[in-house]
Parts: structure tokens; C-alpha cells; sequence
């Protein structure tokens, strides 16, 4: 890599660090481009021949939260499941690894979801990669629990499992009255992953 | 009632109607005091004498929300169930009815978990009752799924069935990536719903 190369990705590396804390601190309220520049030391159209705009930025910045969640997510079940009780298990650890993950990086966290890219632009191919490769903790313990061939409708649930899962947790931990408390939100996240899996094993079963 | 207060309940509930407005056509960020004030015909500060501030107005359209949410649950399931099989349709009526109000009310749905009290200020008492209210249309039907006079797991297993719903419904409705398609959004709200009482019913069989 030649001297100019090098230090520009230093800097880019330098503005996604800056952009990390800046998030973790305030959310995407805490994003400031006048802020950052100065961190970082160049000037403030100078951000923008490290990143094309303030999204590809927010996107860098989701894309090392997701990496961290991914890591936490393996570490929560790092055993792949054979029988429907293993799988149980498997995507109860997966749901309280990612209730553990949101609570131990709310505001990361809050803005994968908060983020919307700027009108008419969309997210790039690499972004959604990353997001739905994500999905293969919840997709093979629900093969377990899903043994039909019917992949559509597998991914459908994964889905499903998943949004229903990040309700609670996102209620649970905005503190809203109408929310599961905090402290009985692990054991309701358990319950409530036991209960469709034992609803989808009664399913073979049936 | 005298003149004066006839008349400033007439322009309260013209202020309401027009918050209401403005935030179904462009959400919180569409609630401008100025605005409003034109719109009602009064002067700026006047608007703080119909209601404490712009959390009470906020709070005031909410209401309404909620009365309309309510109307519609009531109708979708309008039986009182008496027999699991029962309860579970219901269960499976309200959430519908719960989506097909979202989709309807977007923006004034998504308000209502939007809206973050000023800091230090706490939700009044009314508007506490009004949200608790609402969970009848679960807890009623949840009584018959959890025979077991066990009042505080019933309370905390409505309030996650509820989010779990509301999850796969905001994300669904959001259209992100990684949601359920809108196309699949009833079918695996039922289905969701579903498996729970499954699951349920099958603790109590077990």
C-alpha cells in the first residue's frame, strides 16, 4: 500500500472509531460531522473522501456492532443442536444472548434499527449481506424444530421469531409502562421462545 | 357552564383535533405550536392555556388513539371465549385486529410508543389507566389458556405476548430488510400467536 493509501485508512479507521463512541455516548443524536472531523484532525469536507456520506458512515459504525453481536451470538450456543429439545435450548441461549448484547450496548444497538437511509438511497449490498447472515443463528436450530423441507416457511419463522423476540427486549428495555419489567425480562424472553418452540414441535408432533 | 368555559372547551378540543391531524399526516415531527395556534385561531401563548404543555396535547391525541385502538379490539372479538380452543381465536382476533389498526393509524400508532415524556415529567394518571386498560383484551382470554390462579404470571405473560406481537407488527410495517414482507404480516401474526397458546396449552395438558 503506498504512504497515501495507508494513511487514509487510518483515517477512515479513526472516523468509524470516533463515530463509534460519539454513538455509544448519545445515540444518533450524539453524531455531529463538525465533531468528528476535529477528532480525527481534518477538515470537514475531508470526511467525506474517507466515506461517501453520513449513512455509509452509520453503516460502518452497525457493521462492527453486528460483528460484535454475531461473536456474542456464537459464543451463546456454540454447539450445534441434533434433537428439538437441543434446539430449544439452542435458540433460548441465542434469545438471552441478544437480550444480554441490547442491554450491554443500548444505543449501538438502538440504531441498527433507528437508522434510515436518506431518501432514495438504498443499503448497500454488503450491509444487507451482513444483516441477513445474522440469521443463520435462529435458521439451524429452527431446522431442527422445522424438519420439513419447506425452507420458505422456515425463513418466515426465523423472521418472525426474531421480531418477536426484539419486541419484548426493545419495550423491555425503553422502560415503557406497558413493558415487561426489567428485571423479569430474561425469564420472559425464555418463556416466550419455550413456548413457540414447544408450539412447533406439537406441530410435528400433531 | 358559563360562556367562558363553553368557549375554551371548544378551542381545546379544536387544538386536539389539529394536533391530530398534523401528527397522522407527518408523525411528532409534523406538531409545530405555531401551527396549531393559527390553526385554532389563538394567539402562541394561548395554546398553554387549553393544555399544561406539549406532552398533555400529546398525551390527549394518544387518548383518542387508544379509544379507536380499543373500539376496534372489542369488535374484532366480540364473544368472551370459554374453552382454550376459543380463547386462542381471540387471542389470534386481537392481534389481527391490532395489526390492521396499525397499518390503518401508522402514524398515530407509532406515536403512541414514540412519545417520550419531557425530562422529570411522569405520565399522568389518566393516561396510565387508559394504557393498563387495553390489556383486558389479552388478560381475559389469557385467563382461560392459564386456568392457574397465578394473576401476576398471567399479567407478565400479557404484557410479552403483546410485545412479541407489536415487534413482528412495527417491523413488518416498517418494511426493513430483515422484517417479516407486508404481503406474510397477518399470517405470521396468527401463526406467532398461535404456537404461544400451543405452547401454552400444552404446559397445562403436560
Amino acid at each position: 500500500m503506498s504512504t497515501t493509501a495507508a494513511r487514509r485508512e487510518r483515517q477512515r479507521a479513526q472516523l468509524i472509531d470516533a463515530a463509534e463512541r460519539a454513538i455509544a455516548e448519545k445515540g444518533l443524536a450524539g453524531l455531529k460531522a463538525r465533531e468528528l472531523a476535529q477528532e480525527v484532525g481534518c477538515a470537514l469536507g475531508a470526511i467525506y473522501n474517507l466515506v461517501q456520506d453520513m449513512d455509509e458512515l452509520i453503516l460502518r459504525v452497525g457493521s462492527r456492532t453486528l460483528a460484535r453481536l454475531d461473536a456474542a451470538l456464537s459464543a451463546a450456543a456454540p454447539q450445534a443442536p441434533s434433537t428439538p429439545d437441543q434446539a430449544t435450548d439452542v435458540l433460548v441461549a441465542v434469545a438471552l444472548g441478544y437480550c444480554a448484547f441490547a442491554r450491554d450496548n443500548l444505543q449501538l444497538w438502538r440504531v441498527l434499527f433507528e437508522h434510515r437511509m436518506a431518501e432514495g438511497a438504498t443499503v448497500p449490498e454488503w450491509a444487507v449481506t451482513e444483516q441477513m447472515t445474522m440469521f443463520r443463528h435462529i435458521l439451524q436450530p429452527l431446522g431442527v424444530l422445522m424438519p420439513d423441507p419447506d425452507e420458505p416457511e422456515r425463513i418466515l419463522m426465523s423472521r418472525t421469531l426474531f421480531s418477536a423476540v426484539h419486541g419484548v427486549v426493545a419495550i423491555g428495555l425503553e422502560e415503557k409502562l406497558i413493558a415487561v419489567p426489567r428485571r423479569e425480562l430474561d425469564h420472559q424472553v425464555e418463556k416466550l421462545v419455550r413456548l413457540v418452540c414447544r408450539g412447533l414441535s406439537k406441530t410435528v408432533a400433531a
